[in-house]
Formats: structure tokens, C-alpha cells, sequence
């Protein structure tokens, strides 16, 4: 009897939110708690504003306190009814094992930071930092978007190029400010002070930023950063490229999955 | 007898329109009208120009009061003879559907500032947002242009990755402003003053533009702005690789509608 | 007899140039050219720099004259041998045809600042836009580079894609400069003065140049530049994925031709 | 006898580290050599930190000993056992080929600068030089990282587009230098002094970076400005879509050498 609830209650909190299911795009689950979610963004960002601040300040304590609550009896009604779902059945472990699942930690991040604040309310730099963990709430997000959710996998697809790409870039950020320390120190010692600094450089220009406040001025500094530039700038844009190239390979996979030949209606992959 | 003329004049203004009649590119319908659109585009661009705008007053006046005539013409006649097209055949549901399609809406934004204007003519402020407005007969070129056309096929075609993707952006907008603020805020509180104000920083860095008017200046600022731009960047190109996908993509698609297996000469597609 | 040695000669300067021909990649007529061409547009760089322009006056005088030569040469030699092509064999109508094709054009180009500047040498601003004439014979590396040749068919490949592109980029800059003209006008007179001052904000912004000499100081402003910035930057960095696209498309499209069945051995496109 | 242990030694130093083996992903000769490098990258940029230097000046010495050392043994070790690889096996010919070979040279390169720093200790410009090419050490992690390997095979994939394109850059480097130059010399005549200074402003441009140090002033400069950026900056985003654009290829390459047809079973490709 309690199993067939929690199995109902499941559906509702967690199932329904896999993209696969034929479900009518919104329901009012997902509006809410998404608008919620945003809502209490917009807050943590709008709260910086000194004046509103103080003008609003029972408002926003209003929305903590509303919104800790919701989110604290969602994670306690998931936490009960995930033994429901057939991949965390087997008793207290299964139920770890979801506990410490990615959204869920997020979920439970989402909260604690209010628990926190009402123990170490005297330290204003740890409610400071509070403040910040309190906007991790945004990647609740996850679960009830669709896009966002598309993104990952996305990003799962494409990890290994990802990570080969940003190990490249690492090495040439390196290199690059090695040259440029070793072309510019005479120069401008303030600036180019190490190699360190000089990868603040590295970094504005390979990302082509350029904000201006550091650049080279010798001739060699400057024909160094002209090379540098246009063999660096191709490596720094190209996750963008391989990102954009696993949106169109899922697709790929998808309809590829559900093709037939158009001659004797078997199943094709292509 | 009326119906034959409307049918033919409908052909003219409207179905010739589409990209898939084997039509000389160059008409002089869609020349004129491209040609007024353009005219009148330049016209409000140098108008804001003092000089030009008092020295060139009755230039500018005249060409409104023509273009006005022209654009109006062309709107009653294109709702007098929708009704011969096959998708608005039935009476004034039919026309109501055509006159709300988009571009039909664009048709009418183009002439109304005009005639809103010889209203309100007494207000400054409202003049001025009734100049911008002008600026939106621009839209009017898609109905001509067979560039914009495609262009609008393409967006549609990835409307839903561009809007994961753009969903994505918003979300790493707030939290690079969210960091920056809580590394920077103490060094710079007149720049970083709260996270709308580094959100600015954030739009100028991830989009690469960097204009050099707000930057992190401590090391740990320096650290956070670069593992945000290296990660960030990604992310804020994809819209272009995706649209770009979705070019080649349109081009498959319409290659695969036409292609025959070079064997047995049945349509097969890729 | 002669016959014979003109299509000898035209075998020898351009045949040999296309690349389909199996032909070693370096023979000694494309270095000569190619190296001459390279000094030619090294001296006419180094030349602005005033110090090297008096020390080496008289070397560059005598480059200019000998490539000069060798040019005229070329261009001569070309034309009375063209004829021996098939394309250009109709008589003087061939030839013509072959006089104004494009690397034809280029080519005289190449060598007629110097002869018009022997002419116009009174005027000392005419004689500056010749030495900028001058710098068209990079151009000239199109007929030995098989490089440019490809960068060349890639462009034309996709001609239709990126004018589409274009024309887009062209309203954006127009629809974003109005609207920060009218966002920035009362709090910036002086620099978003009117919108075509606007439109080099829009130019800057999105093609994310951001020199940091103009940009948007009020709440509104730094608003509409953020959305406008997110939506156009995509629009911009899309001509290179068309490119990127055309590149690999063009390899396909060799591929292709040379593909075979790997069971029945038929020749099958992809 | 000798020959086994050669050849174990070698299946150790040299083809365990071919990602085509099925090997654990992590083995402590890859991780040991891994960190060893980067530890040693880490402290040349450190060691730039003048306080950091003088302070810890007798680790960076043991750390520099201790890396020579080891990176010796290894490069011998290699030299010795390369002849049991059927590639280099024809005595000192095949030797020779593999000191030659690029990672060998590297390795070379990773403590030559030790060695000869030991012999022009006096001269502080040799030594800061040399010290520079400790740097080049970070080539090693060739050898021991798969992801850096990937992208060296993507490199090689396209370096024929690759270059295509940076000619095409080159060119257009040229070109728009010398047109700014032409518009804006008048009006600044310190920064746009010759071609050469001006296409500091076109790397800077074109590559986007934008210090916002040198920009156009004048309305023709302005001009020419913008539309050398709205057409230059697709050819210098094209570096980063032809690699993405590799990464593709490359694992296309990869799944059709494993492919099979679903209906009969036997291996096609792609």
C-alpha cells in the first residue's frame, strides 16, 4: 500500500522528467519549482544591490524561508521515495547511492547553506560564502530542463576531445607567457613581472578578450604576440567547434536509431 | 471576373515570393521594393546626423510621405487578395490569419509610426520611439530576400539547440558574476559594486569583447576571470558552429529530396 | 612550328598550374615567381618605414624595375601564348576573353602603377594610391599557390551561404547601432552621436574587437548591448564555420569521385 | 639474452604508449614521467617569482638535478633498447632515424640546456635563454598523454587546410595594414607610422583581441576598419572549425575501420 504511493510519488518527482517519456512538455511540477529556482536566483543577485537590500531585506527573508522549505520537503520526499525506482532499490545502500548521485548532492546544497547560517550567523565571511553556495540552486535547474539537460549530454559526448583541447590550451597558455615574459621584462618589468603575470596576458589575448591593460610594446613582443595569436586563437575556439559538432552527432544518433529503409522497412543504422 | 484579378495580382505580390518557383532571381517588383526598403533604412541611419538631417529636412519629408503611400498601397492590396491564396480562402478568419502572420505584422509597423505620428505629433519623446520603429521596415527585406529567407530557415531548423545553448549562457552569466563580484568586490567596490554590475563584466568577457573598461585586478580574481574565460568561451561560441551546422544540414536535406541511387535509379535518401 | 613552341610555353606557365596535374609540388618557374612576388610585398612593407626607405632607396629602386620587367614579361608572354588553349582559341575574341579574366587583370595590374607612375610622377598623392596598387601583386600568388587556389574554391562553394550571412550582419549592425544610439545619446552626446557614429559601437561589439574606445555607460544601455551581444555574436563567427564547412565538404566531394564499392567494385557516390 | 631484455625494456619506455593497445589508461611509468614534467614546468614559471626564487633556491636546485637525471637515464635507455623496435633495427642507420625522430629531439632538447648551462655559466643572457627551453620539457608529455597525442593527429590530419589558411591570413594581414596605414597615417602619424606598425593593429584586429592601443580615428579609417573585420575575422575564426572539423573526420575514421553492415554482416566503410 505505502509502496504503490511512493511508486505514484516517484513518477511524479523523478521519472517524468526523463526526456524519453512522452509527457505534454510543461506540467505544472516543473513550472513551479523551476520558476522557484529562478525566482530565488534572481534574489541572491538582486540582494547585492546594497540599497534594494535594505528596502526589500523582509522580502527576501520571506523567499529563503518559503524557498528552504519547499526544496528541504522535496529532498526528503525524493530521499523516501527513490527505493522506488528499480536502480536504488537494494535497501540503505541504494538509497546512498542516489543520495550521493550529482543532482542530489546539488539538492542538498541548495539547502544546507540556510541550516549553516542559522549556526555560524556571528562569522560575516562565512555568510558570505553562504551567499555564494546559495546560488548553486540554479543547477537545480538540471532536472527540469530539458535544454539543460541536452547540454550535458552533450558535453558527456564530447568529454574526451574537451579535455585533450583544454590540456593543449594549458600547455600554450605556458608557453606563451614564457615567450612573452622573456620578450617584454625589460620593457615593462611591471607588467610582464613572471611568468605568472605574464599568463594573465596569455590568457586575455589567446581568448581574445584583450582588455587592454597589459600588452606588449617592443617589437619583438609585438611580432612574438602576432604569431602567438593566430596559431593560439584556432586551439582557444575550438571547443566551441567540437561542442557544436556533438549537438549535430546526437542528432545524428537519434534518427538514426529510428530509420528504416525506405526499400524493405528494416532497420537501418547510418 | 474580380477573383481572376485578384488571383493574379496575389501571384504577383505574394506567391512569386517563394524560393521554390523557378523565377528570374531579379524581378522588378522585388527590386523596387528592395531598393525603397534600403533607401528608407539610410534615410532614418542619416537623419541622426544634425547637419544632414536640417540641411536635407523637405529630402526626407518627401521620401517618407512616398514611401508611406507606396507601403500602405502594397498592404491593402496584399489584404485585399490573400483571400486567393488556398490557406486563407475562408472569408474573415482567412484574412484575419494572413493579416496576423509576421510578416504581414512587419508590413504594418513599417506604415503605422507614420500615421501615429501626425497624432502625437505634439509629444517629443514619442516621436523619437516612433523613429525607432521605422527602423523595423528593414524586416520587410525578408519578403524579398532570399539570403534572409534562408537564414530564417536555418534558426528554425536549430531553434531548439540555440535555445539550450543561449539557456546555458544565462545560467554561466550568473554564476562568472556571482564569483567575480565575491573576488573583486573588496579591491574594487566601485566596479564590482554588486553582481548586476559584474554581470556587465561577465557579458563582456565571455563574449570575448573585452573593452577594457572593467577587469579583475587581484590574483585571485585574475585565476577566477581565467578559468572562466577558458571554460566560458566554448560555450559562448556555440551558437555560431550550431548555426553553421544547421546550414550544411538545410543543404543535405535539400540534396536528399533529389538524389537517386546511381544503380537501380530509385530515390533514396541519405 | 610556332605553334608548336606556343603551346610549349603555355604548357610551361600555366597548364602546369592547375592543380589536378600530377606535377612535382615545387618547379623552379612557381618559385622564381612566387619568391619575387613575396620580395615585391616585403619591400613595398619595409618601404613605409621612413629610415630603410632613404638608406636603401637605390635597391629598391632597382627591385622595383626588374620585377617590373619580369612582370611585363610574364604578362606579355602569357598573352600572345594563351591562344593555345582550347578556351582562348577563337581569334582575337579568345584572347580578349583571356585578357580580362581575373588573374589576367590582376596581372596587369601588377605592372601598371609603374608605368602610370612615370606619367602622374608631378603628384605626389596620385603617386601614393599607385604604391598601394602596387600591393595587389600578392594577388598574383593565386596562380602558383595551390593553397589560395583552395581557399579560392571553398569560397565560391559556399558564395551563397556567406552572402546570406552578410546581408544578416548588415541589419544587425544597423538595428543595434539605432538602438544604442537611442539608449546612449543623452548620456554620451560625443560618442554615440548618431548612428552611423553607432554603428561603429555595433562593429566593434560584434565582431568582439572591443577596442574600449566606445562603449555603453548607462543601465540601459549595458543591457541592450549584453542581449544584443549574445544574440549577433553567434551571427558573426558564422562565416567561419561556413568555411570550415566548405573545406570539409570540398574533401568529400573528392572523395566521392574516387570512391568505390568495397563488394561489386562500382564507382559510388556518398 | 641481451636482445629479451632490450625488448622488454622497449615494450616498457615505447609501445605500451601507443593508444592503439588495450592498456589500463594510467600506469605508473606514464603518471611518475607525467608529473615529473609538470612539476618541473611549474617550477620554471614559479622560479620567475623573484621572492619565490631567492626563498626556495636550494629546491629548485635538487628538483633541477634530480629531472636531468632521470630524464637522462631515460633518454639513453630509449637510445639503447629503440633497436628492438622492427622500425629502427638496422643498426646505426635505424639508431640514427629514431634520435632524429621529433620526440626524440624533444627529449634531447628537455636536458641539453642543463649540460650547457654547466659550461657558460658566466653569461647571464645565455642562461636566461636556456632557460627558456627547460620549458620546451612540457613536449615530453607527448610521449605519456593520449589527449595531446589526439590532437597531434588532428594537426596532421588538416595541416594542409591549416596552412591554406594561414597564407590566406598572411595575405590579408598585408592588405589591410597597408590600407589603414594609407587612411589613417594623417591623422596619427605615431601609430599608424609605416605598414609594419599598422599590422600590429591588424593582428590585433583580426584576431579580435583588441587592446584598444592603436584603432582608426577618422571616418575612412572607420570604415575600412569594419569591413576588413566583418570579412577577416570568418578566415581567422577558420583555424578552429577546420580542427573541429578534424576531430570529426578522425573519429568517423575510427568507428568505420570497426563497421559492419547489419544485414549481411561483412565490414564496410563509411
Amino acid at each position: 500500500m505505502l509502496d504503490r504511493h511512493r511508486k505514484k510519488i516517484w513518477d511524479l518527482v523523478e521519472v517524468a522528467r526523463h526526456p524519453e517519456h512522452n509527457q505534454p512538455a510543461f506540467d505544472w511540477y516543473d513550472i513551479f519549482l523551476s520558476v522557484l529556482v529562478v525566482v530565488n536566483v534572481a534574489a541572491v543577485v538582486v540582494e547585492t544591490v546594497q540599497e534594494i537590500a535594505t528596502a526589500y531585506a523582509e522580502v527576501f527573508k520571506a523567499l529563503e524561508i518559503f524557498s528552504v522549505t519547499v526544496f528541504t520537503a522535496e529532498y526528503l520526499v525524493r530521499l523516501w521515495a527513490c527505493s522506488a525506482d528499480p536502480r536504488y532499490q537494494d535497501g540503505w545502500k541504494g538509497r546512498f547511492r542516489y543520495a550521493t548521485s550529482f543532482l542530489s548532492v546539488v539538492d542538498l546544497l541548495a539547502i544546507l547553506p540556510f541550516f549553516l547560517g542559522t549556526w555560524f550567523s556571528a562569522d560575516m565571511r562565512v555568510l558570505w560564502a553562504l551567499r555564494l553556495l546559495r546560488l548553486l540552486r540554479v543547477l537545480k535547474l538540471g532536472r527540469y530542463s530539458t535544454a539543460l539537460a541536452l547540454m550535458g549530454r552533450v558535453l558527456r559526448l564530447k568529454s574526451n576531445d574537451l579535455i585533450a583541447t583544454i590540456f593543449a590550451l594549458i600547455v600554450l597558455i605556458v608557453l606563451a607567457a614564457s615567450v612573452m615574459y622573456h620578450a617584454e621584462f625589460v620593457a615593462q618589468p611591471d607588467k610582464f613581472s613572471s611568468i605568472p603575470a605574464s599568463m594573465w596576458w596569455a590568457v586575455a589575448t589567446l581568448t581574445t578578450v584583450g582588455y587592454g591593460d597589459i600588452y606588449p610594446i617592443t617589437w619583438v613582443g609585438k611580432l612574438a604576440a602576432s604569431v602567438i595569436a593566430i596559431l593560439g586563437i584556432g586551439l582557444f575556439a575550438l571547443p566551441a567547434g567540437i561542442l557544436a559538432d556533438g549537438f549535430s552527432e546526437l542528432r545524428r544518433m537519434e534518427q538514426a536509431s529510428s530509420k528504416k529503409c525506405p526499400h524493405c522497412g528494416e532497420s537501418i543504422e547510418g
